[in-house]
């Protein structure tokens, strides 16, 4: 599309963002894609595409409608005293998946990434970035942990990722009654120890 | 349809009574189905249901076309020492699924499961009553249990299942690097002790 034929700013260049958006993804995966390929995809100005979205990881958000940005989270739990790593980790997974549209989207998530490589593919490399690459370089910087520990920690952090996904395969789409009808502090009395475990190692001292 | 139009034995009455399990399950649930109602809809004698399949379960395994039966595995399970339970679960779970056709199976399942509530209530329900109970059960009646930390018990070997399974979709569904090329050994090195917590639960003395 050429220059003159772009569109207005307002809710249609914010849609026609989004759209490409969603193109652009599923095409590319989340490593693949470029804020300036929506812009182009979409035939509005790569500036507009920074007015509407801070940046790749809210546009991805967007599209998938998550109801948080998991990479703002990520910044709010390494934020949390150290012993209380686990702990924090489920009660901000369970408050933002819990609510009734959060549960549905983690259900459309699971059953597009299942049915669609290119759906996996962009769910594999959004959590693999935004969600276990941050989580690690948080860890990483912990003298506690070290750079020696660090491929050992990728598997970790990923596992603890996997206790809370299977958490939520249950609690929302398969509904197993012992977890779908726990309340949220049974869960995190038992999540928590876990995930503290798979977080933060065993000493090797 | 009547005794006169029963269909002959072989290869044929096999085929129906698992086309026709297939709709009972679908319909009814897990728990709902029986052997006999499964005849009726197959138009073939109950006797014959039982001639080809040991029980329900084996039945709704071969609907599911899952590689191996999860309830003949929790008894392999339930006779491991107490203090390796962990560590067993993990290995049966992961050379169970880990083959080319249990990884597919493993992503049908829950792309079925997402998709369509009455799937996802069959797996509710199988998983329910073939895996949770009989672990709760076989736990249970360990002396060490008791009936008292029955219902904790509950969440916990369900939040021990929600483990291998958020595992099971990184490794096959999502396809997350870190899970997806780690070896079985390093991922029995962590899911073990994790899993042995989930199980056998500290001490309340």
């Amino acid at each position: 599309m050429s220059p003159r034929g772009r569109r207005p700013g307002g809710e249609d260049t914010r849609a026609a963002i989004v759209t490409a958006a969603r193109t652009e993804f599923a095409q590319r995966g989340y490593d693949g894609t470029s804020l300036r390929g929506v812009a182009r995809e979409a035939g509005v100005d790569p500036k507009l595409v920074h007015h509407y979205f801070d940046g790749k990881s809210e546009l991805f958000v967007e599209v998938m409608a998550f109801p948080a940005n998991p990479a703002v989270l990520v910044e709010q739990i390494a934020a949390a005293p150290r012993d209380a790593l686990g702990e924090t980790l489920a009660r901000v997974f369970l408050a933002v998946w819990d609510g009734p549209e959060g549960r549905e989207r983690f259900a459309a998530m699971f059953a597009a990434a299942a049915a669609h490589e290119e759906h996996a593919r962009m769910v594999r490399e959004f959590v693999g970035r935004e969600v276990l690459h941050r989580v690690v370089e948080s860890m990483h910087a912990d003298p506690d942990v070290g750079p020696r520990q660090k491929e050992a920690l990728e598997v970790r952090v990923a596992l603890g990722a996997a206790q809370l996904i299977g958490m939520g395969l249950l609690r929302y789409v398969v509904k197993v009654p012992a977890v779908a009808d726990a309340s949220v502090d049974e869960l995190v009395a038992i999540l928590g120890p876990t995930l503290q475990h798979h977080l933060v190692p065993p000493s090797p001292h």
